[in-house]
């Protein structure tokens, strides 16, 4: 496998290079630009959006070059030399404008603001959309899945689902969206979070009989010692192995952590399991369960009441199921000092010209209301809009707020500190506790407002009056 | 971001090294064991599952190793330092024995056998489902998008909504199943891969109208020149602007290549685009399409004679979408050279004893007419039978057979030749032939004949007796 962090520049559409050499013919390489992410959904169907994937985003653009092996692949693509030449001196030397990493976003919202020339801003498009659409999307499902957890233990253990090297980064979104811990050990390696796990049927399968297999893993792993009961059958033989090796247990002074559900009907198998364990006097053994898992599955187990302490989720998490994308995009909306759009046959997906910024106002209960989006050069606004349909506004006047994006990177540095996961995570809780009930709901939940100043609707509305007179 | 390649050996869950210690505290490291790698459903409701990933794994497999930082990390998790020291000098020496990369194969399979000591084969488990799982999944979903697409050029977009870094291995699995071509410049390199793809609306954006940012483009690239005309406004400013560009074009010498709609409906917008162009007498620039495509929306196209010739597919490809993943498992069948299965609370899911290889029988036009699982001792078999309805079977005496699976690595040596993705995608299209049309179809295609040997059958009823009677 090629080393991947030596070509991170080449981790771009073709097409970004066919432009950026497009404009360095055209002799713009120095043509100011200035770049939107924002998406048009929050996925599944959710009230909000976990922004994640930032301080990535701002390493990979650090290490966003061109070795000579690259550039000769894109010499053998048919590039110039002179554009060549450029890319051989290339770093990233813009600014990216951004909100905290975990915080609550929503859609339509001009979420990151790229500035630099028109090369840069455009070559680090497709990096930009790959990491920040994918770790939001599966720190959102992660969130959702905790939401329906409450306290209880939610563990990643989607590794050999997940999609390839998604991997490395899905383990840490999961735990940015509020996941205790996971079994991709890389991923416990790479951003210091708790690996768990403990064996696999084939454990199990390796032993002469079960109980074998159970009092051997005891034996190596008397702490947070964990049985998977279901490779024979669950109520006839995993749990009277487990009671008759928890009893060894504590003879030898220790006591099983747990057991763990792979199989079968969760609900019922988990309540029977509970009672026989109950009836040995194993009240202290927690019961942990897997199997295709997803927020609303431990949500309707809850609901039955199953007496479950944790829940190991995979394929659906990993994978940001059923969505499995986000569809965030990159738009110009500054070129040459002047304000750019997108108008679309549809004029309500017409994009946002100028270089923005987003207000979060509060309600009098110190709440998330409503978020604003203006000009950069506006201070304040009293009333914010509806994006397309102008009729339609809102009072935010005198309401407490707060600026969303901060300086994340300025001429390549990097100006934010590197969180730690946990960090982030509870950045991330704290803040969902500040977002009103009724957008976290599963059900439709209520849609919270994003307006725009008025500046910035007379603005567009003159860009597209503009471009239709023409 | 971290150098992944020197740390390959971690890219496993965490119970691989719980058990891989137990085992090797337990004094078992020596045991000689055999896993089967398998997926209980072929994805999209597919009726045949393209088989991917296979070099990648056993590339992945040699530098499946330990370093220190691996180590201290492995340590600091809690592991034995007997067990690191054993780490320290680890490298997979097992078996690997698969189908060819490109195979047509379907559910149920044991495809991929490894054989090797306990803990070998045990640590690569998820290494090797997540590698084999996903590019099996995105080669599967583009050959279905190939089959629609007919032989009309067919390129990937789909980097920007890629699962992260599963990127990498996407683009390349859409090139085995069947696209011409990639936007991802990454995996062009990485693969030698055909990278592709022209100008964003950013382009068109960029300058001061929509007919000076065509003359720039065409300036700039007067061969394989395309422009995306839904910027403003598709069949009243951007076809317009089309004409006028490509007839300077033709005045110069040159000749527009094409023309991308990216919005909007595709079957209405391509054939009054199409009339407009063969008017203005340009019947030999094309049109390319682009937008939440998939395998079923091209298929509509077609049947609505849209007169499009080449189609840029992004999000459903490059994530496999509806499934997102592949169900494959990876289940102990011998251990301690004792066939060894799982059973399963429900016995039809209960998994295949003893090591085992697969014939494929072809019908008299020399077509692929069932695959029978054998156990590896056995020569031949003149009858097959279904896995857990012993009743039903089928005849094979005399049919003409191949052996499906090779000796892809032995004693941790490659012994397969490294193909280019071109020549596996060839193979992949050469063996659909052989594949009868009933099992391409789309909707509820004809179920393939998979089945076991008597002795296997036989092997698995006994060991299901012997437990139910323990």
């Amino acid at each position: 496998m090629k080393n991947f962090t030596e070509h991170i520049g080449l981790f771009a559409d073709h097409y970004e290079f066919t432009m950026a050499q497009g404009y360095f013919l055209d002799g713009r390489k120095d043509c100011p630009s200035c770049f939107d992410y924002f998406f048009r959904k929050n996925p599944f169907d959710s009230g909000y959006t976990v922004f994640s994937g930032l301080y990535d985003l701002l390493e990979m653009l650090q290490q966003f070059k061109y070795n000579q092996e690259s550039l000769g692949h894109l010499k053998k693509n048919g590039f110039d030399s002179s554009f060549l030449d450029y890319l051989e001196g290339f770093t990233f030397k813009g600014n990216i404008v951004a909100p905290k990493e975990g915080e609550i976003v929503f859609s339509n919202e001009p979420l990151i603001r790229v500035e630099g020339n028109i090369i840069e801003t455009q070559l680090v498009e497709s990096l930009l959309l790959n990491i920040i659409n994918f770790q939001s999307l599966i720190a959102t499902k992660a969130s959702r899945v905790r939401q329906s957890a409450g306290d209880r233990i939610v563990i990643d253990f989607g590794l050999r689902r997940a999609q390839g090297l998604a991997a490395i980064h899905a383990s840490k979104a999961a735990v940015i969206g509020g996941f205790d811990a996971t079994s991709n050990e890389y991923a416990s390696l790479a951003f210091g979070i708790k690996a768990s796990g403990t064996q696999a049927h084939s454990w199990i399968q390796s032993y002469p009989d079960e109980l074998t297999a159970f009092r051997k893993y005891a034996k190596a792993y008397p702490k947070n010692c964990v049985f998977l009961v279901d490779t024979y059958d669950t109520l006839n033989s995993g749990i009277p192995n487990t009671i008759i090796a928890a009893k060894e247990m504590e003879q030898a002074g220790e006591k099983l952590f747990a057991i763990r559900l792979d199989s079968g009907d969760l609900a019922y198998l988990s309540k029977k399991t509970r009672k026989k364990l109950d009836d040995a006097g194993l009240q202290y053994v927690k019961i942990f369960v897997s199997n295709q898992l997803n927020e609303y599955l431990i949500k309707s187990l809850n609901e039955q009441c199953a007496p479950i302490d944790g829940f190991g989720v995979g394929t659906e998490l990993i994978t940001g199921q059923p969505d499995a994308a986000l569809d965030g995009v990159y738009k110009l909306s500054m070129v040459d000092n002047k304000p750019s759009f997108k108008l679309s046959e549809n004029l309500e997906k017409a994009t946002l010209p100028g270089a923005k910024k987003i207000f979060r106002f509060m309600n009098d209960e110190g709440k998330f209301y409503a978020d604003a989006i203006l000009l950069n050069e506006e201070d304040n606004v009293d009333k914010i809009y509806h994006p397309s349909q102008s009729l339609k506004s809102a009072d935010v006047h005198g309401m407490e707020k707060e600026e969303l994006m901060q300086n994340a990177m300025e001429d390549g540095e990097i100006k934010i500190e590197n969180k730690s996961v946990q960090e982030i995570s509870e950045y991330r809780k704290y803040r969902l506790t500040l977002l009103p009930e009724e957008h976290k709901r599963f059900e439709n939940p209520h849609i919270y407002k994003v307006g725009i100043s008025k500046k910035l609707s007379d603005m567009k509305n003159r860009l597209i009056e503009e471009l239709l007179v023409r």
